[in-house]
């Protein structure tokens, strides 16, 4: 063996949550456009749909450059409840997209770090955490609530990193939102895509994605091709 | 004026229901994850949402391909009714896309021939025409009633084509799905492809459209580069 080659760093994984483990994306697209609906806001639901998994900060930018007005921090604060409240009304029935479950307990059987990590707050994330037999005592979840920006900042990503012990550029990110994979390349991470949520390939590889899969349970028959061999 | 030049025909326009004209993919989404889900049958909710605007039996077939078994008859017709079901008590909400009403009265006001073709049965179509102020009995509407095949098999626009009294290699069919897309090349039209459906732009192109807009109202800031100038 040669001793001047250093030994390769393992890969550790960061996950999204939303649409990237959890069947959600959809759910969360009928709680905004709710939202909205009621607030006399009058955006096509498939701009809602690709803004999904970004900061609700942005998410509320990106809303004022569409409507070209701006909107008022009461109703900013309407649209959030209101979002957390119809998503909360029907996140009970939200299920683990297939192959989900099995990724992770491969991951942990095999020694490999990964966490999760979503623009969500942890009111929204919490309840559905159970789902996938994530405890958040026991594994890194890095929520909203922990950084002062969400995605496509990269600071969730940074901060989960950090909280497992590894070097961000031994990481893999995995999502479904271009957000995540822009967030991945801000942070000097690789970038993986499922095309679980909603977007179309292309979109995510020109995100900066370097691997595609269908989701959970296509990327775990790869697994060993992107560094997760036991 | 060069008498050997034949004159350029007119272009003739059909348009797509769903996600092109209305704003109602994701209460077809929904609608369809609600039945399967009544009906035990697990898929991920982005399958279903790809699947949306080709024909139901289609539909099936590839439900069939993605479970890996066979589902009876009687399950798949109560799938179509329990879509149908939801999707009715939801449609009354479902608004046109932004400048979907100017750019028919646009093509009317023109003299350009349009007409609309949907995979969509005309008890769940009927109802929501009214709220593009289309009236059947006036206009061209071609619905999944009319052929013994729809989308991706070329017939809904072969018999737009015919009823509008134009050659359907004269017509530009535009849809936001890549269904509309496959039917249009298959039928020698040409396709205009809408991101308002939430498909990926090069999901579009790789089925065939030609030109890619926003939605009807992108399209109709751009109507005199596909051949709706008066």
């Amino acid at each position: 063996m040669n001793q001047d080659i250093p030994a390769r760093s393992k890969t550790a994984f960061i996950f999204d949550l939303d649409g990237t483990l959890l069947d959600s994306v959809y759910e969360h697209v009928a709680a905004w456009a709710r939202a909205l609906d009621d607030e006399k806001i009058d955006v096509p639901v498939w701009k809602v749909h690709r803004r999904i998994g970004m900061s609700g900060g942005l998410f509320s930018a990106a809303l004022v450059r569409e409507l070209g007005h701006e909107i008022g921090e009461d109703t900013k604060q309407r649209l959030r409840d209101l979002h957390a409240n119809y998503y909360n009304a029907v996140s009970a029935g939200v299920k683990p997209l297939p192959g989900a479950v099995e990724l992770l307990q491969h991951l942990t059987a095999s020694g490999i770090a990964w966490a999760i990590a979503t623009s969500s707050h942890i009111k929204t994330a919490g309840p559905v955490l159970a789902k996938l037999g994530v405890d958040p005592a026991r594994q890194v979840v890095i929520t909203r609530d922990q950084t002062r920006y969400a995605k496509p900042d990269p600071d969730l990503f940074l901060v989960a990193a950090e909280k497992l012990k590894v070097d961000i550029t031994t990481c893999a990110v995995v999502g479904d939102a271009v957000w995540d994979m822009l967030a991945a390349t801000r942070a000097r991470a690789l970038g993986i895509g499922f095309l679980s949520g909603g977007y179309g390939e292309q979109e995510l590889r020109q995100a900066g994605a370097y691997r595609i899969f269908d989701g959970p349970a296509d990327m775990l028959e790869h697994i060993d091709e992107v560094g997760g061999r036991r």
